[in-house]
């Protein structure tokens, strides 16, 4: 099940990527770049960080499989994609809630302190959208606006709390994911950003 | 001779750096290291990704002094260097064909699947000017226009082909080479992109 | 001695990241992430091309802490900053030249050429400000003016003089340090820049 979640986010990624290129007018090859980054680029920066070469999405041929195949999908369907939006957007919410996990269980495997355990987290799933937007020559969505990082931060702490009360590992991998979507649904649903820092936009 | 080439393509792509950083109006420190991105960029990348560290350029000097050396040369003759597009353009073609099939041939080494090994080429030869358009404040170049990650990703496609129809290692080296470089110059010449998929270009 | 300048120096790049990010009016975590990427992008950068994994500031979480907490202060006060310009331009000086002496002595430490020692002295001292200001959308302040680099450089060449002299160990990491302090006062005292290239500027 969790590989079914995995893929579906990086088809969302992957997606996401496409669209985003296609705004830029990139050619066939930039568009396939961009979706390639945009899903795993995030899971890249962390193996890299950690050490662990070659890095994951080269040693399962699956990851590629699917991003190709979803680029090349969204391009041909591009008119279609927009009644696809809310779909993607749960599959891409769906996705970050597995990817945090998955780079904090990393951290913990590489006997990381929490605190950087939760920064791999958060890295494993933002950071391809940070390198999507700097190819694309764009300063990154997510410094911006959108509660999307916090909601992995939040996950993150989450299952540190589950560790630390003794709960069991199965349950804190799917409380800890669930955390960081109904944070980023219920964030997106209620509008809900950071408080601003700049006091002539309260 | 491999390495004539290797020095030769490094050259001109330390030059096409220059070139760029010189649009920029960036200082001579800014120059240099948008020449040096640029001629080691993409096979840093490649390094990284599967692990190969110190990464290669630090254990050779002599990318090191031909980098600087070239960079020094463009700056110095900047006025002349016009004259010498041609020799760059092939120097730069013959040099991609060269770190394609480098690249392919470390992810062999590494045990990788066949499609990340080609995946590795093309990030050799081109992902250097990737990071070098990226750092420049630009789009990539090459995800907008010319056959260029084609060429690279064909020759890899070429590399395995032979692979499998048992021919010699060397020959397999320069055919999958030459295949890249005839690729690159036959598009430039008959001007041939990547078909559109914005249908009001068409 | 050298963990509290190490800590000041971490302090006064953090905060120089956190200005430019809110003139690019980042929410709060994109702060914090410009932060964090402009106090510890150098050192990570030269420990994944040497090899060093996982890389520093995953394994220290005083550096977590020091950024963190910076950045908020910096927030807090951001309009009393100002007046500490001189503090933090000190304390970003020291912070390159103790950076370029560290990053120095790795490069020896993993058994590198000179020259490619001194490149990752200057790439821990000041790929830091590369990074942000790649993330913040802006070709790197570095690569267009300023005597920073170079202060790097001329401190790293120091260090090989110095042991080329025989000159002992503790006393070649203060001298190489200050001669980077050194160079970047005077050169920002005295308006120093490179010789511009560009003839029309003369």
């Amino acid at each position: 099940m969790f590989y079914t979640i995995d893929i579906l986010g990086t088809m969302a990624f992957a997606i996401s990527g496409v669209l985003i290129a296609m705004e830029k007018r990139m050619d066939l090859f930039g568009i396939l770049i961009i979706a390639f980054v945009t899903a795993i680029g995030g899971g890249t920066l962390r193996d890299l960080l950690i050490g662990v070469t070659p890095v994951s999405w080269m040693g399962d041929i699956t990851y590629t499989y699917v991003i190709i195949g979803s680029a090349l999908l969204a391009i041909l369907f591009k008119d279609k994609i927009y009644y696809l939006r809310t779909s993607l957007f749960l599959f891409d919410t769906i996705g970050i809630g597995l990817y945090t996990v998955v780079g904090v269980e990393k951290g913990i495997h590489a006997g990381l302190h929490p605190i950087i355990c939760i920064a791999l987290g958060m890295i494993t799933a933002s950071f391809g959208g940070v390198l999507r937007d700097t190819l694309c020559n764009e300063i990154p969505v997510i410094f911006r606006r959108e509660i999307y990082a916090t909601a992995c931060i939040l996950g993150g702490i989450t299952y540190f709390i589950l560790i630390y009360l003794g709960v069991k590992n199965d349950y804190i991998f799917m409380v800890a994911g669930a955390v960081v979507i109904l944070v980023r649904l219920l964030a997106v649903k209620l509008k809900i950003a950071l408080p601003s820092i700049y006091p002539n936009e309260n």
